[in-house]
């Protein structure tokens, strides 16, 4: 009977504003950070979760998590990781911490770090990744795990049985389908980072296109000129086959939003994405009515799974990108996930960042397998950076994430990663921080 | 020409948890806490403001605070009060803190501490009360403070400035009127915690109609038999011309929430307060068509003005509860109040915790005077805990808020109480800690 022993807690920031990688209307100078948490036992078996942030806050993220996860150590860790939403509702029953949210912010973001951690050390447990941890839950096993307070107008516990009934028997040849076909589709946002100049945006565009994808993501909202230019380079390069999607990062009010995306709607783009405030449901069905066949897209700042329901509700969204370290982890995910197939709605979950892709492969697998049974305008974000951090990184060929095959949740970060990255006593900080100094005094 | 020379943080904590005050369906054990923010000057002027908390996490909004202020040090005072809506957005465009929330949880309710702060130094720079402060800005001065981001669809520049200049004309005469009736009115919570015996229960109801209320909110929720028998010791105390409202703090899922209100409905509540997740627009808007004629009331977890925008739009508020510490202070709550009166909504602000009712009665007095000229539905939370630890404390009498006279935002905190409350270091904190030890050790 091992028990959790102890919580290590760290606030990793990698320094990617340097090179513009992720820049965007909204977010110009993001250094991609994690919260990354290891949950240590009395036996060999350990959990590696994170949430991701882009810098400035991740030491709260960091602070929350650990005080998020402290009432674990000294448990039992079969009792934990038999019944992990017992588990998930033991911690968010802390009502001084919910106090903080409710179920939103840095409690929220720390609460997918720890739950991550955990579903990670499951799926070690069970010496197999955790996307096959998932698929070979039985429809109880997941629904139990599953968070549906508040959902019960939109999803109930029978219903949600029911859908994943009616798709298990299934499960067996989707896997091996998915095997054949090299993975789960995917697209790229490599190329179109705001801060790109247009002859790099072309260049990484041939390269997308030479890789074999066949889905782009390029930034948009931050001048209408500039879009339009870029877009047509975008055009040139990927031709009109292609999916081209834009992404706007919240910078538009709703009655701007309408107005920019119907200036691009000569590009033909396949969705818009955060037109316009993620909070906002209303305004995004308010745009889908004004803008379509042009999809709306929204999710990677989806705060929980009550918004999700409302965007579903609302008929508010073409594709939903929820994000695999701000929702409260599987147990929330797996909520989003139903209600999106119960209403139709196919989920492109939002990566990149650092260590994201790691997580969502394992997310998309499970939808295909054991959900929504679909490939059909499904194709989940990656972005083609820092995955030399993590001990089982992505494996992208050809448009598609292959299968991961290590036990867990993909989620590890390298130990040099951690040693070096770590904030502010890292040793790429500590030296840049005395590169600072000397720039400073000359 | 002063400049603001330092930030000091303190995490501020009462143990309210002793005596269950402030106990709730979902907040069983709340330790009132304020994450207190002080700016120093150069010359004789500080500001001082807070978000409030119930206790674990608080040293969370306190660090998130630091990080907030920090840009202000080494500023001009003049320059950062003179245009306090650039102030504030120069604070928000912190990009790395925004992808936390945005504009919610931890660093929201700090912009909200820091911002607080600034209103108070601008309100003592001026030599006045907040809302003398606020009743002789302009209308074009009040709507450059306002945040108006991500609202223009529901609220443009042009109809803020129209609503506040047609209530202009009659500012003084309103003013004047609500000096001779004693303050603006309000109603208390002090009897109804849900942790308080039956007894206790009904001593307190009879104290608070002795003392001149009118209008009497219980908490509900845990158990329906329960309910009853309180709400019915409830109507016997007041009678059934008084005001009786009931609050359930989120613990019902949207069918439940019907049907147990609907449960209640012979005890004739004005309003039912957070019947479900506050983040779920569409779900009190159908509970709002299912009780009617009880009206729905929400708003202490209203996350930012997105979220009120849609319920304004979704027409799912009958009275809207705008929190003082969670909202981003007066520049975000500008333009709720400008929303609750274009929509026809009566604001009642929650208050109590700690420091809520000191600061809300500023609001309100404007709110009348200023916005909507109207004290129909209105009625402005009370409750009489901890008013003891502030210089300028609130006065209450008959029922009313007596307006303010000392310059600021009334948001300054006793030195002693900061001394003995600050946790975990003050020495409340510490002779605590010695006692459990002493307990453990027994």
């Amino acid at each position: 009977m091992p028990i959790i022993t102890n919580v290590r807690v760290h606030d990793v920031r990698f320094p990617t504003s340097l090179d513009a990688d992720g820049s965007d209307a909204m977010n110009k100078d993001g250094d991609y950070s994690a919260a990354y948490v290891v949950l240590e036992t009395d036996s060999e078996l350990s959990g590696y979760g994170f949430t991701f942030t882009i810098g400035r806050g991740n030491d709260l993220c960091a602070e929350a998590a650990r005080q998020r996860a402290l009432p674990l150590v000294g448990q039992d860790v079969d009792t934990l990781l038999d019944d992990l939403g017992a588990t998930y509702r033991e911690l968010a029953s802390d009502t001084q911490l919910r106090w903080l949210g409710p179920e939103k912010g840095v409690v929220h973001l720390a609460m997918a770090a720890v739950m991550n951690a955990l579903w990670d050390m499951a799926a070690r447990r069970a010496g197999v990744p955790l996307w096959r941890l998932l698929v070979e839950m039985s429809p109880e096993q997941l629904v139990d795990a599953a968070d549906l307070r508040y959902l019960s107008d939109a999803l109930t516990r029978d219903e949600a049985i029911a859908m994943l009934r009616s798709a298990a028997p299934g499960r067996r040849q989707r896997l091996e389908e998915l095997k054949a076909r090299g993975g789960y589709p995917c697209y790229t946002t490599s190329a179109g980072w705001l801060g790109y100049s247009d002859d790099k945006l072309r260049t990484l565009l041939r390269e997308a296109v030479t890789d074999g994808y066949r889905h782009f993501k390029l930034k948009v909202g931050a001048d209408l000129d500039d879009d339009r230019r870029r877009l047509r380079i975008a055009r040139e390069e990927i031709g009109w086959d292609a999916e081209l999607m834009v992404d706007a990062n919240q910078v538009w009010d709703v009655p701007q939003a309408i107005e920019w995306i119907n200036a691009l709607a000569e590009f033909r783009p396949l969705w818009i994405e955060e037109p316009t405030s993620p909070d906002d449901v209303l305004g995004h069905a308010a745009i889908r009515r004004a803008v379509a066949p042009i999809g709306v897209a929204t999710g990677e700042h989806g705060m929980n799974r009550v918004l999700f329901k409302q965007m579903f509700q609302a008929e508010a969204l073409d594709f939903c990108q929820l994000d695999s370290a701000r929702l409260a982890s599987v147990n929330e995910i797996l909520s989003v996930y139903l209600m999106a197939h119960k209403f139709g709605v196919p989920v492109c979950p939002h990566a990149g960042g650092v260590g994201l892709c790691e997580l969502v492969q394992h997310l998309s697998i499970f939808d295909y397998v054991a959900v929504s049974g679909s490939l059909d305008k499904r194709l989940t974000e990656y972005v083609d950076h820092l995955h030399e951090h993590f001990v089982d990184p992505v494996i992208v060929s050809n448009g598609h994430y292959a299968l991961p095959s290590r036990p867990g949740y993909s989620a590890e970060l390298r130990d040099e990663t951690v040693q070096r990255y770590r904030f502010p006593d890292g040793q790429y900080w500590l030296e840049r921080k005395a590169q600072d100094l000397l720039v400073t005094t000359r």
